[in-house]
C-alpha cells in the first residue's frame, strides 16, 4: 500500500454500463453490478402507483422518515439523494476539504466528482500483496476527507468496522461507500446507523439490491451538521416521486427480508462462481479473496484479450484498467445464478484457448 | 425599477407546493403552477412502460436527441436536468461568475441556488407602475450573470425577445427561464433555438404542461462550452430513466400539439378569470396585464387576510410576499378551467366581505 497523487491515466468515467449498450445489448451481462430479475414486481407495482401523483412535486418526508427508522436514527441524519452519485458530487462541492484522500481501487466517481469540483486528490492504493486489505496506518494524517468503499466495488473485500473507524479524527470527514452492504449477509461490519464516530459519513444504494439503477435513489447518513450542509447544496426536489416512493418500501420489513434472503444467495452463488474459477488456476486465473460483494475481481493473464473473446462468445465483463491501482491484468465478474454462472465457466474455457 | 442587494427578507424557499399539502390536501389547488388534469393517461402509460427498464442505468442520448431536434439545434447545445431546479444549481456552481444579477419579482429558486453558492445577488426590480416591463439599461452593465424569466412567474408579463437579447454581452451569461413558454400561443418572444445570442441560456420545463412536477426532468439550451462546463458539475446518470422516457416523447409531435392546444384553452381560460377578477375592480382588486402566462398576478387589499378566508372555503391561493419585490398586498393564481374559476370567484366574493 503507498499512497500517490492521482493521475489523469485511468478513465474514472468508465463504468459497466457503457460494457452493455450499444452493441453489447445482447450479451449476457456480468459487468454492471445489479442483482438481476430486478425490480421484483412487487416493487415495480408499487413504483408504477405512484405515477398518479406525479403532477404533485415531490415530497420526501415519509421516504426520509422509512430511512432513519430502518437504521434506528433521527431524520435529522438522514438525507435522500438522486442516487450515490448525486451524494458523491455534494460532498466534493458543498464540504470544505483541502486535502481529499480516495483508498483505491474503488468505484471512481467519488475521485471523478472532488476532481471536477477542482479538488486535487491523494490516492492511497491497497496492494494485490496484501489482499486489498485496509491498512489504517496508510491514510495520511492531514487527509480531511477520507472516502472508502465496504464492501469495496472492485476488489469484493470487506474491510473490518473496526479498521475503518480508526480512520475517523477530529475534523476529518470519513465517506464510507456502503452501496454493496445490503448484499452481505447480517450487514456485518456496516457502519450504517453508528452516531459514535465523529465526521462519519454513510453512503447507502437501493440501486443494486432492488434494480433501481434508472431511479437514481441512494442515501447519506451522517451529522446533522453535515446533513444540512449537504442538503443546502441540492436543487430543490432532488428526488423524484417514483424514487421516493421506492426508497420508502425498499427499507421496509418485507425488503428488508426479502434483501437478506437474496444475499445468502450471493454467498451462495459466489462460493459456485469461485469453485468453477478454481479449475482455472493451473491457467494462472486467481479471484481475490475472500470476496464479499456480489461481485468478483479476477487476476489473469492476457485478461484484456479474454475479455474480448468472452465479447465475441456472448458474454460482457467489467474491464479493471480504468480502476486505480489495477492494470489490464484485471476483470470484474458479477455474481449470478449457478446455470448463468456454469455457461459463462464455459465460455470463459474457450476465452482462455487451449491449456 | 431600482438595483438593490438581495436581501434576506424574503423567504426564498416557499413555494407553492407547499400551500396544498400537509392540511391543504383537500383544497381546490390555485396556488401550484401545473396544469389541471395531468399528465394525461397516454403518457402515464408511456412512463409506466420504461419501469420495465429500471435494473439498467439511464441512458440519455435519445432524449437529449430528441430535444436537440425539437429545437432545430446540435445535441451539444442540450443539456438534460433533473427538472429546472438542477439547472439553477448548476449555474450557480459550476459557472465562474462574480456580478450575478436576477431580475425580480421572480421565481426565486435562481436566486435561492446562487446564494447557496456562496455568491452574492443583486437583484433589479421590476416595478408595478411600469407593468413589471423590462426596462435593459436597468441591469448594471458589471453583471456577467443576469436571470431573468420569460413569461415571468409570478407576474405572468411576457417580455418582447429583443428587449432581452439587449441584455447580452461579450463575457455576460444570459440566463433566460421560460419554464412557462410552452403555455404561450405561438411560443412568440421565445429565445429557445437561438444561437446568435452570446451567453445565452435557455431553461426549459417539461413540469407545467405536463404534469410532471414529481419526476423532475427539463433542459438547458446554450452554446457547447457552456453546456460541457454544467454537465462536468452534474452527478453521473443525472435524469432517471422514467424522466428519461417522458422527456423524449414530450418533445415529439403529437406532443406539442396537445401543448399548443393547451396553450390555446389557457389563453381562454385566462380571459375568462380576468373577467371575473374585473367584477371586484371596484374592491381594489387588480391583475397585472397583460397576463401572458397560465397564472395570474393579483394586488388586493388585505391580501393575506383574503388568502386565508380562502383557505377556510376551500381555495388554496398562491401567497405574493415570498417573492422580492412583492409584499403582501399580492397573490397569485393558477389559470383553471372556467367551471373551477366560477366557484372560486364565487369564494372570492366570499372572502372579500360585503363591500
Amino acid at each position: 500500500m503507498h499512497t500517490e497523487p492521482g493521475d489523469a491515466g485511468h478513465d474514472l468515467r468508465h463504468h459497466g454500463d457503457a460494457e452493455v449498450r450499444d452493441d453489447g445489448s445482447a450479451l449476457v451481462d456480468l459487468a454492471v453490478n445489479v442483482r438481476a430479475d430486478t425490480p421484483p414486481a412487487w416493487l415495480r407495482e408499487h413504483i408504477a402507483a405512484s405515477l398518479a401523483g406525479l403532477a404533485a412535486y415531490p415530497d420526501g418526508r415519509a421516504a426520509r422518515a422509512a430511512v432513519a427508522a430502518r437504521h434506528g436514527l433521527p431524520v435529522e441524519r438522514v438525507l435522500l439523494t438522486a442516487g450515490a452519485a448525486e451524494a458523491f458530487v455534494l460532498l466534493a462541492r458543498a464540504l470544505k476539504v483541502c486535502r481529499p484522500v480516495v483508498v483505491h481501487p474503488q468505484f471512481t466517481e467519488p475521485e471523478a466528482a472532488l476532481r471536477d469540483a477542482g479538488h486535487s486528490v491523494d490516492r492511497v492504493l491497497l496492494r494485490e500483496a496484501d489482499g486489498f486489505r485496509l491498512d489504517p496506518a496508510a491514510v495520511p494524517e492531514e487527509a480531511d476527507l477520507v472516502v472508502i468503499g465496504n464492501p469495496t466495488n472492485p476488489t469484493s473485500v470487506l474491510h473490518p468496522a473496526a479498521d475503518i473507524v480508526r480512520l475517523a479524527r477530529p475534523g476529518r470527514t470519513l465517506v464510507v461507500d456502503e452501496a454493496f452492504m445490503d448484499a452481505v449477509p447480517g450487514e456485518r461490519e456496516a457502519l450504517a446507523g453508528r452516531t459514535d464516530v465523529p465526521g462519519l459519513v454513510v453512503l447507502r444504494s437501493l440501486t443494486k439490491t432492488w434494480g433501481l439503477a434508472g431511479l437514481r435513489i441512494g442515501y447519506v447518513l451522517a451529522d446533522p451538521e453535515t446533513v444540512g450542509e449537504l442538503e443546502r447544496a441540492q436543487p430543490l426536489w432532488p428526488v423524484s416521486t417514483p424514487a421516493l416512493a421506492a426508497a420508502e418500501v425498499c427499507v421496509g420489513t418485507r425488503a428488508l427480508a426479502e434483501a437478506a434472503h437474496a444475499a445468502h444467495r450471493v454467498a451462495a452463488d459466489r462460493a459456485h462462481l469461485l469453485a468453477g474459477l478454481d479449475r482455472f488456476a493451473s491457467r494462472g486465473v486467481r479471484a481475490v479473496g475472500p470476496a464479499e460483494g456480489p461481485f468478483v475481481l479476477l487476476r489473469l493473464p492476457h485478461a484484456a484479450a479474454v475479455r474480448a473473446r468472452l465479447r465475441s462468445l456472448g458474454y460482457a465483463v467489467r474491464r479493471g484498467d480504468t480502476f486505480p491501482g489495477l492494470d489490464d491484468g484485471w476483470l470484474r465478474l458479477a455474481v449470478r445464478d449457478r446455470e448463468t454462472t456454469d455457461r459463462f465457466l464455459t465460455a470463459l474455457a474457450d476465452a482462455l484457448g487451449p491449456h
